[in-house]
This record gives C-alpha cells, sequence and structure tokens, in this order.
C-alpha cells in the first residue's frame, strides 16, 4: 500500500496518517519529495484496506503496490533520491568517484593512494578492512586497525569513508569509522546483513550479485528500506557469464533500467566489472555515459605488490587519467543523459 | 602443507607431529584413512618447512600443496568420506534420502510429510524454520517456533533432521534442536557464516551458489574444515543460466567433477534444481543415475497451498513414487558407478 | 490452425480437408495418430477462418493454435513420434545408441571403431566427414571421402548412420550415403540450413544450440517439419554456461521439457555435453535415467591420437562399459519413467 | 608464420616472398602498414620452415605464431584497419553511424527512415531484406525486392548499404545491390557462409555469436580472411546471460578487448543489444565511450507497426536526438581513448 498526500497536505496530516498506520500494526515510511509525500506501507499480511485512509485529511490517494519492490521504486517516490554524506552528495548532478585501494594493507601505501585520490577531486575513498575472499588461506584484511587507517585518512583529508562490511559484528565496527558501508555482491542475498544495514544510521552501497536479476537486486535494497534506513545506493559491478576476456561482464544496462523502475542512484564499478587494468578506464567512460551517478574505482600505488586483486588497479596515473576522462564524459551529456 | 604418514605410523608419531605444526603457529588437521593418515597444515603464511617433518618417525612424506582447496581434496584422504549423523550415513553404499517440506508451516503439515516421508524409509527429514526469502514481504519461516516441531518430528520418527541457518545466531539455535545444519546457496560465500558453521559440532550440508565455479564452491567447504568441522556434504541444486524452462539449471556434471578432486559426499536437491514438479522425479533419477550419495526433495501434502515453493514441491503420492523409482536405479548401478 | 479429425473419420474425409486447406493457399500437414489423424495448417497469414473446416464431414474441431510451434507440438500429435530408419527406430521403447568417431580419420580407425560398436549392440553409427571447426586451420574432415567409409561400415556392419552436413550442398551429398543427416548446434538457427533439410527424404538429428531457449530449438524444428520432413530427432548436447569444469553444461532438463509440449523424440550428447571423457558415462547413465529415448557418444581406438576432440572420446573399452550401465539402468525403470 | 618485411623492403621482395610461400603450396596474405608490411602464412599442415624466408632479400623476421588467430591479430598488422567503403570508412577517425529499419518492409517505409537518417549526417544505412527469423512463420523478408528499394536508398541519398546474407545463393544477390555483407549473429559460426563472404568483393559486418567467447569470433572473422578478404568489421550485439531485464546483455568490455589483440575495427549495436527502445541510446553513449568505431542502430517511422523488432526500434525524432548526443562524447574524447 502506497499513500500519497495532496500537494498541500500538512506535516500534521503525514502525521495522523502515520499513527494510524502504526495503529493498524504496519510500518510507515513517509518519504517527502519535490511535490508531494507519499508514505510506503510495509509489514501487513494480505490487503491493507484503502477506506480507512482515502477519507483523511490531505491524502489524495491509496494506491495498492503489485510490483514486489515498494519502497525502491518510483511509485513511491517519483524524483531520484540524492543521498547526502556530510557534505558530499551521491544521486546529484556531480559525479560522484569513490576510489582508493581494493583493500587496506598498510598506512603508507594508504596514504600514497589517498594524496592522488585528493588531487583528482573525489570526494570518496574506498578501501577494504574487512575483506570477503574466495580462499580461507588469502588476505582477510586488517581488521579494525585497517579502519583506523581509514579513519585517519577521512581526518587528513576530508574524504568521506567507504567500507565493507561481511557480517553483523563488522558492521558495527564499520559504522564506528565510515561514513558509507558497503555491503559485497556476495552478500547481496545476506538477508539477515541486509536487515542489519536497514538499521544503521549509515548508508548503505548496495553491490550486485554476480548472479542478480534486477527484481533480486531492488529487494535486496527493499529488505534494508523496510527496516528504515533509505539511504541505499546501488552499484553495478558485473554479472558471472560464459565469457572469459573479463573477470564478470559488466552490464551497464542495468543502468537505464534501475533508473525506469527505482529512485536510487545508482553507480559503476568498473574494477570488478572487468578485472583487467587495461579495460578499467574505457569501462569508466562508459558507465559515465551511460549516465550512472558516480564511479568506484580500486587504484593501488604498486598494483605488481597489491595482496588483493591487483591485476585490476589502476596505478595512480592511471587513474588521475581516467577522472580526466570521465569528467569530459560528463560535462559533454546534456543534463537529461545524465540522468 | 600436506603431511603423509607411513601406513604402520604409530597413534602417538601422528601426535608428535601434531604437536610440532601447533608449535610452529600452525593449524592440523589429521585425517585418519582406510590406509594411512593424512595431516594437512593451514595457517600458515607462505611456504611451510618441509624439512621440519620429513625426518619425523613414522612420516612418509612431506608435500606441498598448490591447489587452492588443501582439506577437500583427495590429496589429503584418497577414500570418500562418509558422513555420519548418528546412526545414519551420508556417502556410504546406501543412498541418503532427505526429504520434507520447503518450510515449516505448521504441526499439522509437518506430521503428515512426515508420515510419507518415514513411509518411504528414508531417514533425514528437513524443513526450513528460517527461510532466506526474495522479498522481504515473504513468508520468512517460523523460526524457533518452527525448529520445535522438527524436534518432535525426530523423537516421533527417528528422522535425523536437516534445516537451514541463515546467520551466525540462528546457527546456534539451529545446532540445539537439528543433527544436520543446511546453509543455502544464497550463503555460500558467506565467508564470516561459513567459519562459524566450521567450528560447530554438526555436520554442515553445503549448497552450491548459484553461479559458483567449482573451485569456489570447494573453497567454501575449505573454510568450514579449516576451523576443524570435518563433516561436510556438498548439495548441488543447479545454476543460473539464460534457459527459461526451470528455475535453476540442475548441473549433474558436479558430481563427478567434485569425485575427482574431493573425498566429500555430494548429494543432488532436483527441487529447487528444476524449480518445476513434473521435472523433479525424472532428474532425481538422473542424480542417482550420475552417482549421488542422496537427494534433497521438497514435498508437501498439501503444495497447491504451499508458502513457499508450492510449484517444486511434490505431493505425498509424487514422493513415494520418486523413492521407488530411484531405489530401483540406485540397485541396478555396479559398485564402482555408485561413486 | 490445427484440424482434428473425427476417431471414425475416413480417408477420403481427410484428403478432403487437406484439399481444401491446398485450395485456400495453405499448406496441409497431416498427422495420422494412434486414436486420430490431425491436420496442421502452415502458410496463413494471420487467421485461418475456421468456420470452412467445421461443418466438414470427418471434422471433430478446428482449434486455433497460440503457441509459436504448431507441427512440433503435443496439440498435433498427442502420441510420440517414432522416427523409423530403415529396421531401427528412435523413440519406441528400445534405447537408441549411435556410437562412432568425432571425426572420419581413416578406413582403419573407423572400421576398428566400427567392430566395437557392433559388439555393444548399437544399431547407429556415427561419424563427421563435414567437421565443423572453430578455427579454419583445424582438421576439416575427410569430405566425402569419409562419406564413402561410411557407407562401406554401413553395408559390412548394418549400421544405420548418422553423419553432419555443414551447408545446402553438403546435405545433399549426405543424403547420398547416410541414413540419418546431423545438424550441428552451430547451425541450429541456420535457417536456410533448415528448410533445406525439410525438403530432405531422410530422417534429421537436430543438436540443439549453445544458448537456444527450448523455444527456438522446438521452432528451428518447426522449420523443418513445415517444409514437410517430420521425422526430426531432437539432441541436447549441452549449453554454454559460467561453469569452467566442463566444456558444455549438459541440461538434462530439457528431455522432460521437450516431452511435455512436444511428440518428437529427443536424445542425449554426453560427449559434446561435458567435453571430458570421464564424465561422459556418469552422464549417459543420467540422461537414460532422466527418460531419453537414446544416446549418442563419441569413440576412437586411440583417443590420443584423435585429430577432433580427443578429450571427450571414449576408449572401446569404456564404450562398450557404458552400453552396460547404460542399459541395466534402462531395464531397471518403469515403462512410464522411459518417456 | 608471420614473415615481417623491412622497412625499406621493395615491393618486388615483397612479391618474391608471396611467390615462395605459394610455391610451397601455402597461401600468401600481404598486409601492408604504416611502417612496413607483413605477410601471413596460412594452409599449412604442421609447422612451415622459417630458414626458408629469413634469407631473402627484405625479410626482417619469420615469426612462428602460437595464438590460433593469425590474420586478425595486431602482431600481423599493428595499426588498424580502415575499411574504406567507397569514399566512407569504418575504422578511423570519424565515427561510422549505420542506421536503418530492421527489414525493409516498404518503399514508402525506407524512403521515411532514410530522410532521417539523412539529416542525421550517417554515411551508411542499414534494412533487412533477408531476415533470420526464430519461427517459420514470421514475416521472413522482402528477399530482391527489398533490395532493390535499398538501392534506390542509396541512389538517392548516396549512402552506403549495409544488408544481411543468410546463405550463400542470398550472399551473391547481396553482393549485387549492397556495400558491405552483413553476417548474423545466428551465422556467426556458419562456417561455410564464413568461407564464401571471405570470397566475396565487400566488407563484411561480422555480428558476434550469442554465446561466443572472443576467440572464436576473431576466429570467425579468421575464416573470411583466410580466404583473401581482409575488409571485416566486428560488431557487438549483446550476448545471451541470466539477465532478463534486456533482451541480450551488451558486453562492452568486448571493444577494449578486440582492440588489444586484433587490428580490426569493431562498433557496437545497442538496438539488438538491449531489444529495448529507452535503453538504446543510453547504451550507444556507452558504445562510444568505450571506443567502439561506430554504432550500428535499427530505426523506424512508425515503431509500433514494425513487422520486426518495433520494441527496440527508435522513432525518428529519437534517433536524430541520439546522434547528437553520441557525437558529443565522440567529440569530447581524447584521440587515444577513441582508439
Amino acid at each position: 500500500m502506497l499513500i500519497v498526500m495532496k500537494v498541500d497536505a500538512t506535516e500534521r496530516e503525514v502525521a495522523d496518517v502515520v499513527s494510524v498506520i502504526t495503529e493498524l500494526g504496519y510500518r510507515p515510511h513517509p518519504m517527502p519529495g519535490a511535490q508531494r509525500t507519499a508514505i510506503g506501507v510495509t509489514g501487513n499480511q494480505g490487503a491493507v484496506d484503502a477506506s480507512r485512509f482515502e477519507n483523511m485529511p490531505g491524502v489524495a490517494e491509496a494506491i495498492r503496490v503489485s510490483k514486489p519492490y515498494k519502497l525502491t521504486s518510483l511509485d513511491l517516490r517519483p524524483e531520484k533520491t540524492v543521498v547526502r554524506v556530510g557534505d558530499a552528495k551521491i544521486g546529484g548532478d556531480e559525479l560522484a568517484i569513490i576510489a582508493g585501494p581494493c583493500a587496506i594493507e598498510s598506512r603508507a601505501q594508504t596514504l600514497a593512494v589517498a594524496e592522488s585520490v585528493r588531487r583528482s577531486g573525489a570526494r570518496f575513498f574506498r578501501g577494504g578492512a574487512y575483506k570477503p575472499r574466495t580462499s580461507p588461506y588469502s588476505f582477510q584484511g586488517l581488521g579494525e586497525e585497517g579502519l583506523k587507517i581509514l579513519a585517519e585518512v577521512r581526518d587528513t583529508y576530508g574524504f568521506k569513508i567507504v567500507t565493507e562490511a561481511m557480517d553483523e559484528h563488522g558492521l558495527d565496527v564499520v559504522e564506528r569509522y565510515a561514513d558509507v558501508i558497503q555491503l559485497g555482491a556476495r552478500n547481496m542475498q545476506n538477508f539477515s546483513l541486509l536487515r542489519h544495514a536497514g538499521r544503521a544510521r549509515l548508508p548503505v552501497l548496495l553491490k550486485r550479485g554476480l548472479a542478480a536479476t534486477l527484481d533480486e537486486w531492488l529487494l535486496a535494497a527493499e529488505y534494508i528500506m523496510a527496516e528504515g534506513n533509505y539511504n541505499v545506493i546501488l552499484c553495478e559491478r558485473g554479472i558471472r557469464t560464459f565469457a572469459q576476456h573479463t573477470r564478470n561482464t559488466l552490464d551497464l544496462s542495468a543502468i537505464p533500467a534501475v533508473r525506469r523502475i527505482s529512485h536510487l542512484p545508482v553507480i559503476v564499478d568498473p574494477s570488478h566489472g572487468t578485472g583487467k587494468n587495461y579495460m578499467v578506464t574505457p569501462l569508466a567512460r562508459a558507465g559515465v555515459a551511460v549516465g550512472a551517478d558516480g564511479l568506484i574505482v580500486e587504484v593501488h600505488d604498486q598494483p605488481e605488490r597489491a595482496l588483493c586483486d591487483g591485476a585490476q588497479a589502476l596505478t595512480l596515473p592511471q587513474y588521475e587519467q581516467l577522472v580526466n576522462e570521465v569528467r569530459a564524459i560528463h560535462n559533454a551529456m546534456s543534463p537529461a543523459a545524465v540522468g
């Protein structure tokens, strides 16, 4: 159920609807928009009685939602969500660039990369302290020690920090140090973790699973939002196909597809999306051209010595060149195409 | 590193090697076999010095393992692992049949299905109390209430109970009620959960992820075994492909592929593997014929009213017919083909 | 449009309906069945006027067909088609076994393999004279010379010969030497070749394309049948997926899926379906257990010297063991399960 | 074998090497480049004796080629091939735009679309006279009648005509009317047709197959080139994956992947690559940004009445907007990024 308020509905009228939803044992999700507020209703078993709301003051209409996703849908919020991270934004006019090493390996490595990221003008710094690795015998990240290095980088350079959480405990720790919680592709349908992230106060960057359909991805976001955290950023990072010239197949059609049904911002990861250094910049350009709200890119001061995913990491000069190229394309695009 | 003991090595000699491994700060994984004991070594960064072991009494040889998986490998244990669940087995001569509803919905439903499963002679009963669902608005399982119903079924019928855990807390609860912990396809690379399962005392049924390669699947098992739980049963349950006549594409080639490199038992899930009622029995027959150690099958007394995956559930008569058919095939197979 | 004749319709009544269809400029496809004859109508643009037929003597009903496939459908012919190849059959009670080398390389090689195939009791011999090869620089087959060797094998051993045609000219030549024309996976949507095969007098073995949906596969068969050749045998030979432990992923669910909508016989190719010698026999067993009408298997007297696909060829003893194993399974199956 | 001539080798020296290759029974493929000429050698069984060439005047070196593709490779020709079609080019500095309806349906439709394509400044006009259709009952194209309409459009507007051939006979007819022969995705491994196209005098636009790896695609081009037709344009048009929000998954990583190993120009088909009208323009922008040499786009004056693929056809205004957007991006790119 979706309750659309009139354009001139008062805050009091919105609050009254919210109260009735709560009294009925459901959960209200008010979404203020540029034109009007809509209130999503979740927690119901079976249909909600629309007549309970239709005659309340300020209510324009009560709409039954037939799609599986509700809160992620354009029906609830026709304009795009801009996720605010302090004074930075993802989903606004500016291209959001998130850059940094795959894994935080040391203070020296992190600072070297941070210096280059700062020069590029990016507002977000990424780096993994908890690393999901295919093998139990691979480097698993520095843990909280890595988060402390990230916090130092934030304080020094003014970046917003994006870093991954792999489980509920780790998410609580990440929340103490970071600005955006990243949930990885392999956890996209870790429903307990999604719910936990839905109760966090930080925005969540939700990567698409390797074999996730669009519906599954949006429903994963819905898990987070249904718990009250509406600041979700989607991230296309490549899907698994038969193709062997890349590590994953970057599915850029996902960007316009998300746009058509959801108000959530969506960014592109050309590093995991290709797995090959020489492809990152061309696919980053393509990601911007297709209309993504931003990029997340892996950079390393010494890719050949990286403890994780060195094959896809850009060198510092390559990264700075990438930023120049994608900015030129972003500037050449019409406002409509930018999304 | 893999340390192979001589055929006539004493327990004391094995214990001495284990001690040295521990003293070096590594983790020993002794695997007694029909012929000889081998001891896997994990926890090392970089190569282990073989000369430390080669001259110890009872040691036949110390082998560097170049494959990414160690404990799951036939190198460590050349004969197939038989997972014992009380007086029942998975991986032995007998075909293991695990049957029951997708979700525990009520005591009445569960008992009705249990009655049929008992008639069929199956030793294992399955049913979900915690259900991973694509949508946050779908039925999520009865939780601990469902586990209590399963415990009652066990006490009444003597089944071994197989049920899924979705997170670390849930796994602890499942361990109090069940006999085998199931980890679902979507959690196959939930590495924190795998580690937690590795510290549980119950065997783990590990489903293959929707887009998992064989290596990734075995490395997920390796995560569990590296923590000391060697009772892992693999389960092929279909992969995601372009094909649309099934929910998933059951990849039966995975059974001989696993056999060729691992000692772990492997079973087939023709229910999720097809998603269609009419395909379950033919693919169950095929799963047995290809050499699987068992089947896990969804059965419901009223599939049309199931709260979860009704389209693939067998009716009770269909299920009993399936068991007859697969037993006939199993009996017709030569011992070598049985695996 | 599908015109179902009454059970007691006379040949004359069938002929009259056929005449009217032809007069209207359409093409009639009469399909005599165990119970009654049905007549498919193709060649129409838009709907056919049912009233033209409904009152004709002997007509039970005229049915509009909404599915994309018509002649392949169970609607037209409710019982399974048995393709007769001389005194041998595909689709009947007996398991059809087609065996032989990937490519005809020499008379000596072919005769060595033929001897083993004869011992196994198989009725069909396969071998490629025209080979579709990924690279222009690979062995392309002996051409008509190879067909002559096949013809000698037929005369010597009484086999029915199955061999591939790659183009229209080659198909005409194959028709002079063989008993069944094979169309390969890469040509499944070579529509000109399909049409040409539809005008041939020999049965056609149509392999599923590497990325073909069920609908596309049946519509490829429909191309052949729409030209008047109703003797089509479908062959599942593996699809392309992300999985890397096999050359292709054998999709055995295709067998029950075809059964549910089509009367055409369907066989399994475990050689191309896996690409690995050690998997061929297990998957052959599975193919029989799932209900296929037969198998097509690659055998070589010296696989290590094969000019084509040696990695998947069985040795002669392996092949004879395979036949024993699949016969045991076929015998253990109930008549209903056999399909 | 690849024979690299010295920078200052004379035409006579090149001709002498060509003669020796021919005398040895092989086929020479001289490729003049900006710096030097290289001569590919095909037709050999086993290795060619390098010493026969190494001491000939003008020869710099004779290189054994270990990759499966030879003539398509950068080893043979380090600079990108520019395919010249009369006074137009594909692979040069200018973005090549090929636009027109999926199928030629009528003279009126074709002229309406042609008018719009002319306004956009595109140099190439596309339209199918022979249509490969999944169903034998779908519109199959106007055949030679359609080619005559295309020829009229060429004469009127000065376009270069790109149109598909489905079989050898059709290719001969297409060659009489068109400027570029298109080979479709479903025929990418129709090896007889590839060979036939290799003996045509017109350039060939070779679409990537739905399930083709990069190697298979380049080897398909190699089939054409091995017959002596070196004017091959590759076209990425989407691959088949599990994703369902598009008809195909456009694999833009194929563009940099081709660049890295081949000198052939490569373009993008965002129409088939997505199958959805609303995605064509964003993915066209992405295709240009990733570095493709051009686009092939479906346009229709009345998409809702199209006899073929209406869901993906752009309206005339949408198409003209697309051209504006991709030109802006192309202009914003650095020469290096353009490819």
